[in-house]
């Protein structure tokens, strides 16, 4: 299977039905098949060779959903980039591709020029905004307007479709190869728990550079359902676009689900909309709040809530919990709070560092394996090596499976602390301080320690107009965890950062501490 | 993936619960683990090399499905056998093959007996039945109670899962090879359509050998739902299963849809029996008359029905025709006649010999290509290169597609005639013949003729009780169709063949009128 196949089948079954609504605008399967390959026959025109990287740093677009499917329909390779990294990182990620072509929108037109300045590979910039074109930059609308659409090359199957980065904000980013089938068995097990079908609408409210909102958009287009573009996510552009469009499909980290609600909650005019046509909210990175969920319930009540844990080594697939345990007798048996079940295409395992499957209850790494594992990281042979084993991807979470084979993640192991000895999981560290009514948000690190090696520390995000101290905030954690997880010192802060799928960044808050220093694991 | 993931995963997650429903035995996942592990190290033990054929000739049964799945775990390749065959046709499949091991029960003891007895390479015969073992063979359950359990191989991806011989009614078969990735991408596609939830019962009506029940048994691994195995089918012994077993999805043919509404008028003790548990009846080799369609909506009432077109080179799929283009809006518009459209996994065209894609509405043959294509006859290099053509599977069937993409078979290129120069699409002509009030099954072929190169030929079988002269039969087609299409001549039978899928077999029709002359087909 390649990704272009979806567009084929459904120009052949109905040209003329919607597949992109974005900004006002609206595009059908013919007009996008015309669109893909006149790019691909730009791309072409302007050098591209089978393999060659070709790079977007763009916010989501219908341009962007153009650019997934034109690279391989002309034999390149994709590489989107995540952009919220530094310079440094991409002109990194660019030169360990050997990216050629790179193409930027209206927000991302100077980065794109300074970065291409420094490139050693990129030979052309393709301004693919709505304005004026930049000096030095090509004009994607006019490279379309000009180009011979040529045929689609139909790579597929192991070939690789495109280099995705991550890790971009620990040291330098590692680029994880996805091919086709890889993405094609992520993309039929989400369509086989019955989402992206036919009919339905997707808000792509995640960046599109991002594996996660990529695999649904592959989804989309096996089915035919509709793409409706969010440029830049906020609650309120979400909920707006979820009503004007009769959006039935989201993809969201819980932050944005919470963002979603203080939307609003803050304006009596969404307020009064029912938004009663969502029908499957998948939500990843982290587990759902009891009370999150009951509020995200009651502002769409027809939504089914699926919670997904996975990583891009993974093409974003690893577990599911299913919409039935998000109740309250599954809030009750805790499974609400587990990451779910094996997904449908792969094999899961909770191993010890010996690689031997651990027992029910016992935490050890999850270990993955399934058409879904990547093929690799570029250039890196070694770390290759290190995280695939005998067909087995080391995910390096921490995690115990329950009887039922419900995975519980415990902790990134690295983001496990070694405190005078003991393995403290800083999850439960945080799910002790968040008890605290005081607490918004919370984080624990592990710090240096000449004493203890390393020390338990906390980061504390108070509630608006709540006060806490430190010692109160210990003093709580020590009438529910052992002494030893208890922090040893906490920091107020009015945020803690985040990426760009919501996922707190802990490398963030260890670097100033650990500057200098090595912690002993990646 | 390969096909044992599923069975992995759910002794992972719910190790007691029933996976298999037999002759009134129950068989949980932990337990099927168990057997098939011990099968695989049995067969390992008796001599099994990586790659090696073992094949089984056999009515469905449990066995069944741990024969396919216990041969791949032991590194080895399935090759079920078409219990339909002739000795001569089963032995030249084996040593086609290079079948080391034959596996029979009790119905086919003999039959196996006597084949390995003449075959070239079949090492060991292994007994599959509940009686004692022949002499000469090793017993099967004797074999799982000695052997030690081995670890799964996890062959996968683009590796040989198994041949598939095809065509055995037509010379000599060809062995169709499938890999692991054909396979789950079938099973897949099928699973995103809705089929064969993790609370499905599903019934063997098939016979297992055939790929299309092969391939609902892997997608039902995957998710987890209950085999429901009939031995043999009748519409009684059918429908006994459904009422039991509370079997909800089912695969059949016409013909068994027929009977099995034939079987519920004849006994009034099935006629009281609410059918109102079935959620899904796939059905395939033919379309399905409004008739039959209305008296099985009304027998089956909570059924949808969908139509599969395709072959064991395209692991079964090629096009699917909705459930809800079975109504009498469908009806009307013609789409109820239609194969439906290409299943989400392929791409699907019509083409001209020159392999270019002809208007719609123009007959021409259905070429597909998908990660479902086979990888290739075994040991016929010009066979495949003959049928596979850039990545395109040539079906030899002719068919013209609609502008809303829905395929309409016209017939086998082979079953079409061509008479005075013009072609006969025998489909058309069976269609006219059928609207004669007497006519309860016909069949059109080609027969040689001096005059008009080939003639058309008519084989009818009556309803009961009814008559019609040839003559009456000729006039009402010319009613309705061109004079050149119309019998040149008409056979009245008590039956027409069929296959053991229920397809027409036309070329035992043909068989003695063009002994010893060639039909210029293949």
């Amino acid at each position: 299977m390649n990704i272009t196949q979806g567009l084929h089948r459904h120009i052949q079954q109905r040209p003329h039905a919607t597949v992109i609504r974005s900004m006002g605008r609206s595009i059908t399967f013919a007009e996008l098949g015309q669109r893909v390959a006149r790019l691909a026959g730009a791309l072409v025109q302007l050098g591209l060779a089978q393999g060659d990287c070709i790079a977007m740093l763009s916010r989501n677009s219908h341009r962007y959903i153009e650019y997934a499917l034109g690279v391989p329909w002309a034999g390149g390779v994709l590489n989107p980039v995540n952009t919220r990294w530094s310079h440094a990182e991409i002109l990194y990620s660019l030169n360990d591709s050997a990216t050629t072509i790179l193409i930027v929108d209206d927000t991302f037109k100077e980065a794109g020029a300074a970065i291409a300045r420094q490139s050693e590979t990129i030979r052309h910039v393709i301004y693919a905004g709505d304005g004026d074109t930049p000096e030095g930059m090509l004009s994607y609308e006019a490279l379309l307007a000009a180009a011979e659409p040529v045929q689609d090359v139909r790579r597929s199957g192991d070939d690789l479709l495109g280099i995705f980065y991550t890790g971009g904000t620990t040291g330098f980013p590692k680029g994880v190869m996805i091919s086709y089938n890889n993405l094609a068995y992520a993309s039929l097990t989400s369509l086989a728990k019955g989402f992206l079908s036919r009919d339905a609408v997707f808000l792509h409210a995640m960046p599109m550079f991002h594996l996660a909102d990529f695999s649904a958009m592959y989804g989309l287009l096996v089915t035919g359902g509709v793409h409706v573009v969010l440029p830049a996510f906020t609650g309120t552009t979400a909920l707006e676009a979820i009503a004007l469009e009769q959006v039935t499909e989201l993809m969201l980290a819980p932050t944005m689900i919470q963002m979603m609600l203080d939307a609003r909650e803050a304006d009596p005019e969404l307020g009064k909309i029912r938004f009663d046509g969502i029908r499957n909210i998948i939500y990843g990175a982290s587990p759902i709040s009891s009370t999150l969920l009951d509020h995200a319930c009651e502002a769409f009540p027809s939504a089914r809530f699926f919670q997904g844990y996975g990583m891009t080594e993974l093409t974003t697939g690893g577990t599911m919990l299913d919409a039935e345990y998000h109740c309250k007798e599954h809030h009750l048996s805790g499974k609400m709070y587990s990451a779910g079940r094996a997904v449908s295409c792969v094999e899961l395992r909770i191993v010890d560092t010996d690689g031997n499957e651990v027992p029910r209850g016992t935490v050890g790494e999850i270990v993955v394996r399934g058409p879904n594992v990547m093929l690799g990281y570029l250039n890196q042979p070694d770390m290759t090596a290190a995280v695939l084993r005998d067909g087995w991807m080391h995910t390096g979470d921490g995690a115990y499976m329950d009887k039922d084979g419900f995975v519980y993640i415990v902790d990134r192991l690295k983001d496990m602390i070694v405190s005078g000895g003991e393995n403290v999981y800083s999850a439960e560290v945080e799910s002790a301080m968040s008890s605290h009514p005081a607490v918004a948000l919370c984080a624990v690190i592990g710090i240096p320690s000449e004493k203890w090696g390393e020390a338990v520390h906390a980061v504390v995000v108070l509630k608006a107009g709540m006060s806490a101290s430190e010692d109160e905030i210990v003093q709580h954690c020590r009438g529910l965890i052992a002494g030893y997880k208890c922090p040893r010192s906490v920091e107020f802060r009015p945020a803690l950062p985040l990426s760009s799928v919501g996922k707190l960044l802990k490398n963030e808050l260890r670097e100033p501490y650990w500057k200098g220093r090595s912690r002993g694991v990646a």
